[in-house]
């Protein structure tokens, strides 16, 4: 019976790309508050898109941040099984929006790929989720499975409200499985299912010196520097072996095995070095680049300021520094003890002459693993392999996904990781994009999923 | 004869200082080129005073930046000495804006003080020379001595163009001394005469890492992070007790005598901790707050960016980091020697996985001593007690002032470095401000310097 959706996605693939398009057009970015009334504008459009689809029940729910989309179909009967389908319509900044080659809100193709913030993280992914379903009911007037549909608003600043909603509503979004389709394969056209992600905590670290800007002639001398007190502070956190040298930071981490150092070696990746233009890469002592990218902790200082930033000089001893930190933790590792860690060090060795305050980073989230051989996730592999025409591998990643973690906790239900994206994608960065090979291949992965899932 | 002249100073105190507000009124901040109409017309300023006041020539000279006011006086006749006046009209930048409690450019009086950016560095002080100047003209007919002046609007930017001009019209500047007053007193009321200032020099530190902004999932473990590296390489720089650690840095330095030593700790400063309101003062293990201030070398961030700095948190490996860095350099050590050594040394600990680029600061001045004894310096430490009614005092500061070492390599003059700043001044911060006190008794002390001058 899939035959007849996969006809009408082929139909109609000039459409929805250009649905996908005006979906893309609306700059939802979460984290600044400019943004807001684009961030529910874009909730609105899923809100049409699923009453278009025919959802029998379908909420704009408002969150003490942004909107969340609910929506349910139960036409496939009782005895069919659930599906919660995740995703996020909100996307990260754009800046330094000089580096976009075309703007980020007016969607391109250009050599095969759809360039546009939120193409592939996550805009993009949820849309090919919605095409499906507009094509099994346009052509079969049902759906193969129920579906309960969760699209939140928050996720690129760490879902904040999604974990209360999720936990008041059980029962609302109660669900025998669950699928989220915001990651990506190991390399573009390899079909690949995410059997672990990294969980993720961070601080904010604030050096005040001076209570106004000094002139460094008068008071250099005399006054430590915010800026040198925060360096020796960062410096002394992960050194030039990329160990984080953090008190007990490692205390928990769950060692890999050989089996899965091997498998990491063997997953097909992007050549790191020809991809970002760097030297040459570097990573943890006795760990390859692939193993810590995959399988280690991570420490980034994600952005640092202080003082002069202007053209020309400014002779200034700065009042104040600051430093945000974001780190991603493998199985074992307790965020908020791991907050704890990072704030007893910064403050173990903040020098004198100067105050240090921590900021802990509300999102905060354990890392996830799933077992590979589970059922429901055999059943995504074959759809994928035969999507795609390439057996399906099974990696871990990364990334964070909080609400995986959180469905785990409160609903205990199995989450397949259906990712489309491919690493060249530039999520976060300029220029994002999504391959149209993965626009199309994806959504048959899905079409046969769905087919699957009630046989 | 100087009764007169005082005497229309204290007629003409609300107008000239009316007039002194008009002048700060024109935000010219020379490091930023929006201001670059702004610098202009706080130079045709000074061109329409001086000519007012009777000057024989007055030019404004156009240079590759923003341009001098050149003006002589010859009416003293040939027997009369000449002295050349430096000073400069251009003023640092205001941000952060949100700290001044009025707007820096509307002068308001407060408590005594004139608030103003540019009230004390140096715009006031300018202003109090002309109005010497004209108090003369307008009382006596003719001014007690010759006069060159030499106002520029590079000062804040290291006087870019200043030196070749002094170079190339050497006879047009040509003077028996040189009088400059962008400089402070020891403390407000105290009579002091600066007989020692630092030299200055700087460097531009960036760590290029990937190509563009990284997803901190995707990517970490594999890449070196810009900023991380940046901590490193400052913090290997200057140490905790405040020691520059840089191969070579305090070779040349001068050592500080014990008699010199028992001068600065005699000399009266504010209580560093009361004016900066930091936890307590650190400085060079070995030495005094004072010490330091005065004699000793300094390293100093004036800057720091990279990455994300927005609201939220924006989870990137960032593709790049900067610092500006700025020395303050005593007699013996040489600015360019001190920039290669600065460059050798960033070198040396950039650690791999990312490339670092060294700018150097364009400006860079040796340090400047000159004898206390002087004819010249006595008979103005003498006009300067009369007019405060309290001894001067001789000290060294930490400030650097370019034109000093100039005008002495070019011209060979003793320079009386005459300042009536305090130490509450603010200089280069919100809220600077000039005591009116300084004002009254600075313009008295030049009245009775010029006549003395021609004894």
């Amino acid at each position: 019976m899939s035959e007849k959706a996969l006809h009408y996605l082929k139909e109609n693939r000039e459409r929805l790309l250009n649905k996908l398009s005006d979906f893309l057009a609306i700059p939802s970015v979460s984290t600044d508050s400019a943004y807001k009334g684009d961030v529910d504008q874009a909730a609105d459009f899923i809100v049409t898109y699923l009453k278009d689809i025919g959802f029998d029940e379908v909420e704009k729910q408002e969150t003490a941040g942004h909107p969340l989309v609910y929506a349910a179909y139960n036409g496939a009967g009782e005895d069919a099984p659930t599906v919660l389908f995740y995703g996020h319509y909100d996307v990260q900044p754009v800046d330094p929006i000089e580096q976009w080659k075309s703007d980020p809100f007016q969607a391109v193709v250009r050599d095969g790929r759809l360039y546009a913030r939120g193409s592939s993280d996550d805009k993009g992914q949820v849309f090919m989720h919605l095409a499906v379903f507009e094509a099994y009911m346009k052509t079969e007037g049902n759906l193969p499975l129920n579906v309960k549909v969760c699209i939140e608003g928050e996720e690129e600043i760490g879902s904040e409200n999604l974990y209360n909603i999720l936990q008041k509503k059980k029962e609302q979004f109660q669900a025998d499985f669950a699928v989220i389709s915001d990651s990506g394969m190991a390399a573009k056209n390899q079909p690949t299912i995410l059997y672990g992600l990294k969980g993720f905590t961070g601080i904010e670290i604030t050096v005040n010196g001076p209570d106004h800007d000094l002139h460094s002639g008068m008071y250099g001398g005399a006054v430590r520097n915010p800026i040198i007190a925060l360096s020796h502070i960062l410096a002394s956190m992960k050194d030039e072996n990329e160990v984080i040298t953090v008190d007990g930071f490692y205390d928990d981490v769950e060692p890999l095995s050989d089996a899965e150092r091997k498998l990491m070696e063997q997953a097909p990746s992007e050549d790191f070095v020809e991809a970002t233009g760097i030297p040459e890469t570097v990573s943890e002592k006795g760990f390859t680049a692939k193993e810590h990218t995959m399988g280690r902790p991570t420490f980034e200082i994600n952005g640092i300021y202080g003082g002069y930033q202007g053209e020309g000089t400014k002779t200034i001893i700065p009042s104040s520094a600051t430093a945000k930190i974001t780190c991603r933790l493998v199985p074992g590792q307790d965020p908020e003890k791991i907050q704890e860690l990072l704030e007893a060090h910064v403050n173990k060795v903040a020098p004198a002459g100067v105050t240090v305050e921590v900021k802990k980073e509300k999102l905060s989230s354990k890392a996830y693993k799933v077992e590979p051989n589970h059922p429901l996730i055999k059943k995504a592999a074959a759809s994928y392999t035969r999507a795609f025409g390439k057996e399906t591998i099974f990696i871990r990643m990364g990334g964070s996904i909080p609400v995986v973690e959180w469905i785990e906790e409160i609903y205990d239900m199995p989450i397949v990781l259906l990712g489309f994206g491919t690493p060249e994608d530039r999520l976060h960065s300029p220029n994002e994009s999504f391959p149209l090979d993965s626009f199309d291949k994806g959504m048959e992965t899905l079409v046969y999923y769905w087919n699957e899932i009630n046989k």
